[in-house]
């Protein structure tokens, strides 16, 4: 078996571990004896189980390292910076990329179940421990933060509704951004 | 040819005009034209054009139905009104057939383009003259209502994001509204 055919077994493997159990419950050990290869092996091509999971998604950036500078914003300018680096991204280079992970994860069985797991555990997680106040209330907050921030990728770069579509990056973060700081800072009934 | 065959003719062309052209500019006489019937079948079959569009959706609902109430409902509350009521159809018998015309829409070439057309043009265009204050306001507000109503769909029936998924009703709409009824009605940046 060639390098290229066990790299696609392992991202096959992979793939349906992390659709039916989840980010967390998925060890590469289990990706590993699924596809028949060594543990290390995985580790070698994929690094880490986070990495793995971004391949299978064939994503073309990291979430940990985008977010990295929304976390250092004040708290007050927390949705501000979060909302500015998505459209960012949105708009940069990767964007095709992006609009082929969204149609091929829209498209196929286990989609529904990755894009979840992409969104909780490895981009709203980062989010976690800056927005869990009260205590609790954190997996409140980032399931409507995830609804706002879909729904305005869908209205933007899927669907291009107008005048979302074609609108300023800094007009977009006036309208919506008082939308995500309250779900993510403010008191909720 | 069989009247199943016809009647499948003419949905296959309607839904091509239709994503091509959009909804206003797509005429029941183009339709017709390019399905080789006369226009008088097209009506017999379907009814306007407005059911027609409908049909090329399968959709189980004709939105203008459901939101006759919510336009009745005071200013004030057409956000929660609104919200109210498309949680109820999420959640009713129509379920099943609206997630499986969300999968087949997103996963077909013309799937985009028949989405932003019902949104915009079936939907949400009832509110239309409900929300154009000021003047010439209305595209912002309802491209932001379509993003945050896409997310919540996405998150809470696609994705099935918790605790979002299993809410009851009344709680989206205490966290929700508040963002719909800004968007609708108050002063944006």
């Amino acid at each position: 078996m060639s390098a290229a055919q066990t790299r696609q077994r392992i991202l096959d493997a992979a793939r349906q571990a992390f659709a039916r159990s989840g980010f967390e419950a998925t060890s590469v050990r289990s990706v590993a004896s699924a596809a028949g290869v060594d543990q290390a092996l995985v580790h070698r091509y994929f690094g880490t189980k986070r990495e793995l999971f971004l391949a299978t998604l064939e994503l073309p950036v990291d979430p940990a390292r985008v977010l990295a500078p929304v976390l250092a914003a004040p708290r007050q300018h927390l949705a501000e910076a979060f909302l500015r680096t998505l459209l960012e991204l949105w708009d940069s280079d990767a964007e095709p990329v992006i609009l082929a992970a969204v149609r091929t994860l829209t498209s196929t069985p286990d989609g529904p179940s990755l894009v979840k797991g992409f969104v909780l555990d490895l981009a709203l997680s980062h989010l976690r421990p800056v927005v869990d106040d009260p205590v609790g209330s954190a997996p409140t907050r980032l399931a409507l933060v995830a609804s706002q921030t879909a729904g305005l990728l869908v209205a933007r770069k899927v669907l291009g509704i107008e005048p979302l579509a074609s609108m300023p990056v800094e007009q977009v973060v006036a309208l919506v951004a008082p939308t995500l700081q309250r779900y993510m800072t403010e008191p909720l009934p």
